[in-house]
């Protein structure tokens, strides 16, 4: 292993993980640009494990969705941003488990979208988890029918404490993160998120083998990950809400209510990222966006529903690197995963 | 030219454009199969060709978004679908139009998202196109920065006539399709509208050389076209929201406000459409595509909002093809493409 | 009957009816100030009479909410207002119905909050109008429990063509009023609607012989009315959504989604209705009714959802007559009344 | 002072006030049926006392809304409810504040409603209270206007600490309560909270001399507050949303957004308290509110909307008295106030 790299390994014991963001004691203190090797449990806190565990059953509220963490970073303070960089997110298990829950998911009546009707019936999907092929392996209830879907790893879950002197639970996103539940959130990516209160209080969590945009029934390919992450600090640079970088793109979120107020606090924060890196004024970048601009959703199921703004930055004149951070969290990546595969 | 294709032309002249969806007189009758060489005017009808053309004083309303058609299809009823196969989707200038628009838009509150705060400033970009190079130039209009964007030609608009006796507007889109300004409508694909009417009644227009997802200010790359497409005729089978189908994918849209209804709309008719196709359960099928759905969001700044649900047909276990129609109509694109291209 | 009054009668018979606004010959062209004495059906188009007639079973789509008119008002050009005063409503059966319709009315999911969850029980209820009492009363299908509450009749729909060369079906409400289902519309009340088209082309339908406030169930105790209205001209001041006046209070409607939209629409009107009168500043108006309003929803189950935003006139600072009509209407339905009770 | 009632007073110090629902120690231990004499600051802090006391300027994010509690109710568990009767609620002071909040309020972007646009402007209105003639008096700003509105004061917040472990900011309307400033909570009225930790752990605060319903410019008339509330326990009942009843009425509150999403929770709420009380059927209780309630909008300008669902106990048969509570603390009430009056 590298000199050069401060690398710390957790693997919480299951009474040590949270279940909120702001409102638990740090886990460890880090500094910055330290390299972490996590192990995350998946959303039901490994309950679900065979098509007969249903979660109303097995599973207990408020304990759901635990979080690896929280991290605090030395000398990170409100005005400051963190940076969250995915070296690597693998599977821990061979299986994964998806579910409906009752009053949860997009297709369905809810608590607040509030209906007289009853829920749809509540079931459990055990999805095969091929780590060698990259694939995932569904197999219908009803029928003998059985899909392979390619790998696609990612974090649901990813914040900091929130501000307003406020817990969330980790089951909500909003604008220090949380529960954002974007497909985006994958290895080689960065995610900046602005700081609220002193040592920023980073975890992370609910690690999916896949989801589709929007994660439609409310629930993705949940399981076990061994994670790496690099966090490192910005100082005096603010970030209004959760941003994610990768080789080729810049990413902004918006979480609320409407939708489409999550989309245009995404379209608004990425108009405004974009003309502060750039140089153009916001009118111009206005246009350019809405040309340029692609619009994945992550999720429109959880407390608040979760919208991407994505561009490439081939698409962008210069100087797209407000954070200047993300290339160098790439080249440490590059020597860790170098110096771990060798070793 | 093949003798087995029906192929007619129309460039409307100006007085000629239809701008509604409903309501108007038949351009002409056509046998389901025909190919269409249409001429569409941009959304502006032509009328904003200059930085200083600003819509609120060279448009005048209701005299926007112009319709090519309508074409009725001999023999479609209330109950079948007609598909609309895009072979061809071509600039007919070498420039596009986006602007401002006051009180329209993602970014400003508008005529029902009503506030007290003035317009954001109307203003007008001219985009270059390069139909060689495929490329669109934009020009900042507060800086020097120009930048080039791929061509990606489409369609905001294309429908039938609405059901339950209305008659709407052509920026309106909704369960007959009209304003759904989708980048998903480009060459290749095909559109399945429901029949409401007797002939169908199929409009097309609202050409944009290319347009992010969300179309954000509301206003794409808009410029007239050179379009062709083919009008086929499914009997007996109802098609309940617009859908679209390429080579590789099955798309699904939904068309309403707040922008989870649109999603709803969307992924719930994907559901339908894919479990109808596969034999798979709805509850089997809501899993399987939860996963897998890809969720581009078209606009977010129409009458209503519109949003896709879309998912490779290779994630699918076999039987994909309900309408057994798309792979005809590109094989008849294939055969106009290659004699129009010989002659 | 006094001289001075025109009064006309119209029992459309029930092949007159029409199902849109906008796109239906007039059924006669009257003068403005004109007492028109209406027979309107209900909304089922009298069709469901006994608790086993489901409104999917003896109703025919697009045949819903029946119209009488389109009054063609001689002189209304776009950019004037029509005033409706209803000087009467009274249910013209001792019984009215109400039921469940299955995917509509707000505690279910419909066809654009779409789930996979399968309708409510379509059900009916029919209701005795005790017309001497001026009672409804209520009989429980599960048990043998009714309640009497008061009679308050009042019209579901009342509208004039939409602009934009659209035909709307009788069952939106829109800017050009339409099926706004408001309480508010009772005897007393006047309603102003901006003209669109030549003539206005008024018509009214959908009583109701009470409603609870957001039509919850998405329908109210619906019943045929003889009704008795004076349709008066203002020219030159338009109206941009649909205002009521009372002998005590302003009020302006919206009608969007999100129902939020709905809101900040009739809010917005009401602010600068209240400020073009009073002349005071849009600032201090929205202070003042902010402080000041009342908000009553009036549906939250069409396919807009309509909210009204209410101001007592007493709590005004003089000159609220912007119209200068209702005091003159009033007088009007006095001298009518007073002549038709003594003749 | 009767020996019946045990009554303590509580006026905190500046630095005793707390800003979220949850997180903070209590304040004092109390036993169920305790009266409480309270004092509650205005929610600016008591910072904003003049026309230039602008909110950006002299108050500080996150001390706002500033809350007397909490208060720790012996015996209290979740699935309990606490009732907290408001037996009188008079303005301390004869000024009462409002102001426009830069991007805060229904018409304005917002945050979340994000837009390109400016805010509004700021200001400050400074409204007399005159607590003999019971009356509130606006000036004008842009004019010499001024208007005399009745008072009728109420709290805007009032609640419990939240479910699911989290700490929530004052200013946050939800199942717990908070901020849902609703003019309907005045004194007379008893507010049922089910209780979600030991304790229940109840706050009050956000005085209004009196407020529009909707709350449209987001700030009501803002003033402190001499209230004196009776809390009360009730075992083994929970109550899934925030109730009030009043002699004449039963009320259910839904906060959410989008708003349709608040009316739902609030109308499902009724239908079910309802439901419970009287034996009806939930498809018939359905039925006659949808024709019997009223649905008089709370807020719909702060972080989740709240919508009232509001029914008169003279229309429900018999038997409504679900939590068997309020006549009683109504006549605890008149002991206190007979025997405070007679001191």
């Amino acid at each position: 292993m590298s000199s050069d790299l401060e690398v710390r390994s957790f693997h919480p014991s299951p009474e040590s993980f949270v279940w909120t963001f702001g409102g638990a004691a740090p886990l460890a203190r880090i500094t910055p640009g330290t390299v972490l090797e996590l192990f995350t449990e998946d959303c039901f806190a490994g309950r679900v494990r065979t098509t007969s565990d249903l979660v109303s059953e097995v599973c207990e509220v408020p304990f759901l969705n635990p979080q690896t963490g929280p991290f605090y970073v030395e000398g990170a303070e409100p005005g400051d941003t963190v940076a969250v960089h995915f070296v690597s997110i693998e599977p821990a298990r061979d299986w994964g488990a998806s579910t409906t829950v009752p009053l949860f998911g997009a297709l369905t009546s809810t608590h607040t979208t509030a209906t007289l009707q009853p829920p749809l019936p509540e079931r459990v999907w055990i999805w095969d988890l091929d780590r060698a092929a990259r694939l995932c392996r569904f197999h219908a209830a009803d029928s003998d029918v059985h899909v392979d879907l390619p790998m696609d790893p990612m974090h649901g879950t990813v914040g900091v404490a929130p501000a307003n002197l406020e817990v969330r639970s980790a089951l909500v996103p909003d604008a220090h993160g949380g529960n954002m539940d974007t497909p985006e959130m994958r290895a080689g990516v960065t995610c900046y998120l602005g700081v609220n209160v002193e040592g920023g209080l980073v975890s992370i969590g609910d690690g999916h083998a896949r989801q589709g945009e929007g994660e439609t029934c409310g629930v993705a390919v949940e399981t076990a990950m061994n994670s790496v992450v690099i966090v490192d600090l910005i100082k005096g640079v603010p970030t209004p809400w959760p941003r994610l970088e990768s080789d080729d793109h810049l990413m902004s979120t918006g979480s609320a209510r409407p939708l489409e107020d999550a989309f245009r606090i995404a379209q608004l924060d990425l108009v405004q990222w974009v003309a502060a890196s750039t140089g153009m004024s916001e009118l111009d970048t206005y246009q350019l966006l809405s040309q340029a601009v692609e619009s994945p959703l992550a999720n429109v199921s959880d407390t608040n529903y979760t919208s991407v703004a994505k561009v490439r930055k081939a698409f962008l004149p210069g100087g797209t690197d407000l954070y200047g951070t993300h290339a160098r969290l790439r080249a440490m990546a590059r020597e860790y995963l170098g110096t771990s595969q060798g070793a």
